[in-house]
């Protein structure tokens, strides 16, 4: 019975709860972008990585993503057990969200509101909630150099619905964006990504510096269970680092990112560690 | 204690709850279309009209609207104690969804899930509901001469929230709209907008053809008071008919337009007749 | 010198200038539209059908297409030697421009002078000149239906450049469509759609019929040779019809489409017919 | 004769041309930005101000403007002798252009490319042509930041006619700019804000300093006078700066900007100064 009171729990003291031995519930969550064709254009092959996901990040119809597209995401993850996401993004279909923007704080707080509204009504009306909120994109890259742009979508996901889960960088303000989830009453899962390179302090190497994104899908996958056990990963210069992770990002829209995902599930069970959406452990 | 178990009841049934007495419970919705603003641009006079009426029909951001629109529209009418209302249009910012176009009941459908969807979260965020759905424009049009397209909002407004109000044009198929939103479970609210001529059978006249629209403001305002009093208005040809309405739709976009909103509330004063937002009678 | 003066002339009479041999001179256009994508969203495979092509029908960002596709596209296409063309569409992407709204003359005379002008600049810049305009998708649609429509393009598109040659439907309104030319001083090129199935009366069988579309390569590319030698084409009733064609519409947008274009270009090489831009020859 | 070969020449030596005595050419432009409505939504006071200055800069629909306010303020434009600019910006409808994005040069240019096109088809539908380019709004302030991006739309103008005057900032990078303009075998028009403060080095003071927007009408109306007169300005710490302008910006979408522009134009008649677009004197 004392089980069903642990959701919030930290999960060291889970562990003990399930006696005492750390192994035994190694869990961890895998997320995607999906959802993000619009009209006629189809991006992505979502059919093929939703079943392999624990959680979906579906745009929302701001840098990706239509009414149509939301319906159809919303359903095809839900039938396949995945947690429902959010991905809110910048106002900027033509850059797909990836351009940095000149918002307020004010204006990025609406239009995650909006964003977030239009998708739980899909899910609502399939009978289901949402999990998390994910920023897309630009806004996520801004989020992760100005907390007070994560303390702006943390408070509008904790207006919306406090069991909403907000995602955010593993390695970058680990304890100021743990105060902040505190603050506005949700929880936040730190998100590790699998194929990207980090500095010694934790925070991702620049896409534009060689050597940023990693191509040995063997050494990838071998990373992240390693990741999930240790909850350490070694930097690009060797050093190895403390980096605890909820989620891992994985992506889908070609058959290499597919393969990836594939071996990544593959090391995962290897080491005895469960996929489960991160709503079910954080 | 029985009066919270008639929420749905028919209005003449309640009547004899409260005492009987018809007059004594004569009242009446006023709405109007409002946050249409969007970005630097300002359209409509919300400050002045929202005090004056009891329901507001808010753009969700296709049409017209948009999130920080939304977001200070929902404040300044629950400020004011006005039913929410979403008013879901066409993906037509520059035809500020006026444009029929061909869209099939699939997209009607979720493009209203998703206008509503994010219009309640910010109703949400302020700790409020929303009363009522109104489709805007060519939308609402579409759906007056085609009643599967209400079917299909009714549908989607049932699966987001049962106590959500369709709105719909009195005299357009009143059996076949009482119908749809009793098989969906949720209520209607009939309409009858104030400054416009109908034909004998009900409808409108189209606004192409000379009289359609009605300039003597006393007379408009007599003529809803009546319409509330005996359920009967004079048609284009002078016959008296039937229409029983539950919301008087009026304008807040120019001057002109708030005078005739202040002599329509005179009038239903003078009457005895109550302004009341339309979820709390229907 | 005579032939700088026989620009307009009927190919029948050019031909006798050129030496009196019908088969000589057997030439038709192929056009394609291209420069579909859209920002991060990837549609049709203009590498692959630009070089198979004589004119190309470029999105200019309403329907389709941005302006870096655009100029990508323009480049392809001109480095290919294929015929410049706009391909404007109503304000519609999310729904690709494929569905019928209800705009107005003098709207669709601006959408149009917008989008041409918007590709005439990347033109321009290149050092070239645009060769035709073809209404896309729901707006091509309107203008079979409605004469109205085509006058008001060939005006706005006589207003830009008299060069310019209006693209319509062959079989639609033959006579008008030529009279409408003549009055804006602009030419027209009669358009053949190569695996679409024809009335007796010239007009295209709806979609929403079987047969509609026809899926025998083999026999789609002997109907367009057949078409180009004798001006006459089966209806979809057997019954033989005239049906003169200057430019024949495929499509590139996946690899079966492709391989028809091939065949299409095998028939018309092995009846001895040149491909050529509607614009060498009309 | 010898006049009409000057059209290039530095003002002070075609002074000497006609007739030494530089008073007697004093001469500036107005430019406004106009065409800023969009659907049915109404911004600025176009008709008002059009007749008060002689070049307008009027919006393509990225940030403000649609196909038919285009047409309408090419008309208005045309028929009261003000010479005809493109105001192109970035592609945020709802942040009306002002907020930076982080865009590529080859974005710039071909966003630049694509709105100027699409305006000089409706200045040549209506036998005109187009005089300046002046980028809008953020655009226009990342241009003053770094002079690459004026550099790309000198070049994107000069791809598109060689008679297009770039409008940049005086004061800013000056030599620069006038090397950028050569290089491009295009011209510079540097405009002056008649309300705006100035730094000592010729740059604006930050709208986000106080005194940065100056309040008094006839203070900024003697300045601009003077300013054409003598050169100079004087800057926010009461130091006098050499400041050369061909064009002043002024406002018009509201009485009180009215007001102003009309009290710019009294000063400058009441100091003999006469207003011509730029395009006759640049």
């Amino acid at each position: 019975m004392v089980l069903y009171l642990n959701i919030n729990l930290d999960p060291e003291i889970r562990n003990i709860f399930h006696g005492g031995k750390m192994h035994m519930l190694k869990q961890i969550d895998l997320n995607s972008d999906v959802g993000e064709s619009f009209g006629a254009y189809k991006i992505g092959m979502d059919e093929a990585v939703i079943p392999l996901i624990s959680s979906a990040n579906i745009a929302c119809g701001y840098h990706a993503g239509d009414p149509l597209v939301m319906a159809q995401t919303v359903s095809l993850a839900a039938e396949n057990g995945v947690g429902l996401g959010a991905h809110p993004g910048l106002p900027d279909l033509m850059g797909f969200g990836r351009r940095a923007m000149d918002v307020s704080l004010e204006e990025i707080g609406h239009y995650v509101t909006y964003q977030v509204g239009a998708l739980q009504a899909f899910a609502t009306q399939g009978g289901f909630s949402l999990q998390h909120v994910k920023p897309h994109g630009a806004l996520y890259n801004m989020a992760v150099r100005n907390t007070e742009i994560s303390n702006t979508i943390a408070e509008v996901i904790s207006g919306l619905d406090k069991n909403l889960i907000l995602v955010a960088l593993a390695g970058s303000n680990r304890d100021e964006l743990a105060a902040i989830a505190e603050r506005h009453c949700i929880r936040v899962a730190f998100e590790f990504f699998a194929d990207r390179a980090y500095n010694p302090d934790g925070s991702l190497v620049s896409r534009s510096l060689p050597g940023a994104v990693l191509h040995d899908d063997e050494a990838v996958a071998q990373r992240v269970a390693r990741l999930v056990e240790t909850g350490t990963v070694a930097a690009v210069d060797g050093t190895e680092i403390e980096l605890k992770a909820d989620t891992i990002c994985v992506h889908g829209d070609n058959p290499q990112a597919l393969a990836l995902v594939k071996k990544i599930r593959g090391s995962l069970t290897d080491s005895g560690i469960r996929l489960c959406s991160m709503g079910t452990f954080l």
